[in-house]
């Protein structure tokens, strides 16, 4: 009901959707700068996940339809305040230039620029091209998809660059790693940086009981693409998070317990012309978990 | 990362935005009843509501800018199943024809129209028009903002009508009703039907807490304004929920505990032009509070 609050308080908060709506028009509202310039941009909005056992951010594989800047906002806009970018906002053939304006851009956002990918790693010349990537985005960790063949030369390169490396299961169809616990044997032998990113979504499609693998791999996990998807098959869809079959409670808990460090990346994958109201609707699903465990 | 799922799926899943696309276009991309069509509206989508403690709803004055279309439209991409109507979507002078095509609209959308309100019922027109406006529309509850003196009338029309009437709270400002404890003790003496709207923020704002009136008013408590607020003080401004300073876990807890039946009905009062977003992460919040109480 009609009340006496401060309607409209910050036009940045508006911002996500205009900037679906500039899309859908075919031109960013965002790109005169004047909404990033109508908030502090030093510092990320405070949903109070500093306070959550668990860290959020955004896996911008979601948002692969917008542009960086509307990237940038509308990850803001829900609050979350670590970001891993996929090649549509920082392409990996990107100039120093290139990388240096947006890691600039992700920081005067206020956001934490963790990580990239879903990066394939499956000759040198792309593990070359990620490392170098990776080190001058300052980047801590590659999601990477790598064959089994290339685990060495990339174990090399963990090394020398000390960047982590976190392979991404694919689920049903992925010939290579269709789950974590897939990987995890294999990388048992190499670096501790080495290991791995739990797509929850792919696992519980492939089958398998993602709490399980949780635990059995939780010394390697580095990172998790949170998501929900509607069945336990590989025709399971995607679905905003506490709608489909996944058990998220139980799933954070074992995370909890078994001290996972890294972050909850959430990586939404339907309605890519309009992801916001599902990307949201994911992020408080996840946050009333995390307050309520 | 790229997938093999059925992308843009279900197109009904994009109307939110598109909505709120078109309203800031000046024009409404439902209008045309497309994407409507393009959904079975017989049922509403299957968000697991059902399975959940407590029944989940949309205060429609959380879509005030937008059309009776746009609104269900919204309603139903985040999952919910009921609508308490505000006059912005059901003018309270609205004709019966009028009236019966809402009703129609509403029961095509494959929602419940369980209610009306905010509705003012400071005198007998006032009071007249609401019932059978109620009665009209098939509303089993009229969500009212009454005067002590108009309470004893009130009470006669519950009587007549069969209708529930619950008395909302508004906090700072409000010289009748700030919080639920005080309407309380005036209805106590009347038809138990005369019950309680709880408007959480208004609560906290006025530096009360809701969960003790929860509990002392639990066998008045028809309806629940679920929301979150910035601060325990007239200053405290909406904020998606889980956001703010609002114990929603708590709350939960005490109503479920006290065995209450009625709606949570989301009224989410920030970002008027696109609250859609906002509206979507305090409906996740509170699922995912619900699955793991």
């Amino acid at each position: 009901m009609k009340n006496d609050f401060p309607q409209n308080r910050r036009l940045f908060l508006q911002t996500g959707t205009l900037a679906a709506a500039g899309w859908l028009a075919g031109k960013s509202l965002l790109s005169s700068g004047s909404a990033l310039a109508a908030d502090r941009t030093d510092t990320a909005p405070d949903a109070g996940d500093g306070k959550r056992p668990l860290k959020l951010a955004l896996a911008s594989y979601t948002l692969r339809k917008f542009s960086l800047e509307e990237t940038l906002a509308m990850t803001r806009r829900v609050g979350l305040t670590a970001i891993c970018l996929k090649s549509f906002h920082l392409p990996l053939d990107a100039s120093e230039k290139q990388i240096a304006e947006t890691r600039q851009k992700v920081a005067q956002a206020g956001l934490t620029l963790y990580g990239g990918g879903v990066i394939v790693l499956r000759n040198r010349e792309q593990i070359d091209q990620a490392f170098d990537y990776a080190k001058s985005a300052g980047m801590k960790r590659i999601i990477g998809a790598p064959t089994v063949e290339t685990l060495p030369l990339i174990n090399e390169k963990i090394q020398q660059y000390d960047i982590e490396v976190a392979i991404h299961n694919h689920g049903p169809g992925d010939k290579h790693f269709p789950t974590p616990d897939v990987a995890y044997e294999k990388i048992k032998k190499f670096d501790p940086r080495f290991g791995l990113c739990h797509d929850v979504g792919h696992t519980v499609r492939y089958g398998k009981d993602p709490v399980a693998i949780t635990e059995k791999c939780a010394d390697r996990m580095l990172d998790v693409h949170m998501k929900d998807v509607t069945s336990a098959t590989r025709k399971g869809r995607a679905t905003p998070c506490g709608r489909g079959v996944v058990d998220i409670p139980t799933l954070l808990r074992a995370l909890i317990k078994t001290g996972y460090k890294g972050y909850l990346a959430f990586e939404y994958e339907s309605d890519p012309n309009d992801p916001l109201p599902g990307l949201a609707e994911s992020v408080g699903y996840v946050r009333g978990v995390l307050d309520t465990l």
